[in-house]
């Protein structure tokens, strides 16, 4: 058995479908849920998504062999703080955080020292639902999930988070942290900034009624990420602000060009650019339809 | 029978599919085809969208009761000046461009005048596929037709057009052509736009290779309208280019406030532009699902 007793902070979509792959799997003997709503956690008791649960973090990581974090960016500092004293030395602890520079520094703010069996992690996955009832077992499945161990990580702990997500079906790459930071804001963090941007302008705008009315096929599926949840939004924001703040430098400089391009009536210049990135996608996509997935 | 005659200039997935709907509710006589590519215009014999086909727009538009222009916004003025010696007085003229301003200005350049008896139109339909094999019938049923007369325009070639696009299955709105700009500016171009910007962006980065191998659903989603056809799209970005450059410049000036917010790590700013444009979206989703599409 990888795992005799796993503690889950945070039995949403994320936490929930990970206990139940590893159940599934038989990898995991006891699962020990925290949270903050009674109700989800009674709900995921009943759902046999966890065993049991705690609502004070330090009481639920206490005797556990590994620690998955679940929980919004904003709440990791915390969170860290509180089950500090109470984690046993040899416990592993993981996380799912979307930023993983923020989580290093604040569990360096929190143990003194980058704790050497910590395992920053970020399963790439996800869905449009959240909280225990979204969650399912194949969530993970032909996910990538992306390890950022430093030269400081004990490599046994690296090695058993890394089966742990095997084990749910995914693929898993190791890199820097900020590594990871620097591409999760062009690919993922900078395209939700500019649909929350965009719907908030068409939102400003007098015509604003017929504009949505009008919206077709493609303004759905561009501005679909602007449905997500704005607090865990503005956490990842705020936790990535260094790399998105680089890379929106880099976009809104190309915008202003495509901008000046329009109002000179310069067409080589926009079909230069659309047909560059025309084939970036179609070879992207190409790739991805290529690809074990 | 509603159109003797029909002579359509882009014999491609709008213009087949128009010639589809009509030739199966009944509502056409002759179906004369008109384009460049000898093989597609073959094609469409073959699968029996028109009947006969001509290379030269003069000669195509002879004894037609009503002309459908399905081209690039960059041919519409030179097909006008072709067409116009040879277009029959009485004949309806109509088009299905994303533009309706510059069609408008094309129209008055060629014809001296705004012609009474064209009925600019948008359908606000289409698929990633081109030319007459992606065309079939059911392209427009539930989709939005949009028809922006002047109040110089034969009313008796609005309701024709009107009842033409009745007969493919579309809903038909009637709006002026700087409205109908000012909209799809905002909800077509400028995504389009964002997309094509963003995927070049990320191109220019060093770790492009990376960045899109762990790019996911959401990014997929957002950067599809990136793979539209690039000249197509150079065509409306010039065409429109005054009310995209409007709604960009406020896209823009919004966008540089979340920079801000970001640097100065203003969560509430963040959180208050990302509830409303979460609200927006949710509350136009569920318009349409309430809608009878």
């Amino acid at each position: 058995m990888l795992i005799r007793r796993l503690t889950i902070i945070g039995v949403g979509l994320i936490g929930g479908s990970l206990a139940r792959a590893l159940l599934q799997s038989g990898a995991v003997g006891e699962i020990v849920g925290c949270g903050r709503s009674r109700e989800n956690l009674q709900r995921a008791v009943e759902l046999g998504v966890i065993h049991r649960y705690h609502y004070d973090p330090a009481e639920a990581v206490a005797g556990a062999d590994l620690v998955f974090l679940a929980i919004p960016l904003g709440a990791m500092a915390t969170t860290l703080r509180q089950i500090r004293p109470h984690l046993a030395s040899e416990a592993i602890l993981t996380d799912g955080g979307s930023v993983k520079g923020s989580v290093i520094a604040d569990a360096i703010a929190a143990f003194g020292q980058l704790p050497p069996r910590l395992v920053p992690g970020h399963p790439i996955a996800g869905t449009e639902n959240s909280g225990v009832e979204a969650s399912f077992a194949e969530l993970y499945r032909n996910r990538r999930v992306i390890l950022t161990p430093t030269a400081a990580t004990d490599p046994a702990a690296v090695a058993t988070v890394e089966q742990m997500w095997r084990l749910c079906g995914a693929e898993v790459n190791r890199m820097s942290a900020e590594h990871h930071d620097t591409i999760l804001a062009a690919t993922s963090h900078l395209p939700h900034l500019l649909a929350y941007g965009l719907v908030d302008t068409l939102v400003g705008m007098q015509q604003r009624d017929e504009i949505f009315r009008y919206a077709a096929g493609g303004f759905r599926d561009f501005s679909r990420i602007a449905s997500s949840n704005p607090e865990m939004w503005r956490d990842i924001c705020l936790a990535n602000s260094e790399a998105l703040s680089a890379v929106l430098h880099r976009f809104s400089a190309n915008l202003a060009q495509l901008a000046s391009a329009i109002e000179q009536r310069d067409g080589a210049q926009l079909t230069e650019v659309f047909a560059r990135a025309k084939q970036a996608r179609d070879r992207y996509v190409d790739g991805v339809l290529r690809s074990p997935e």
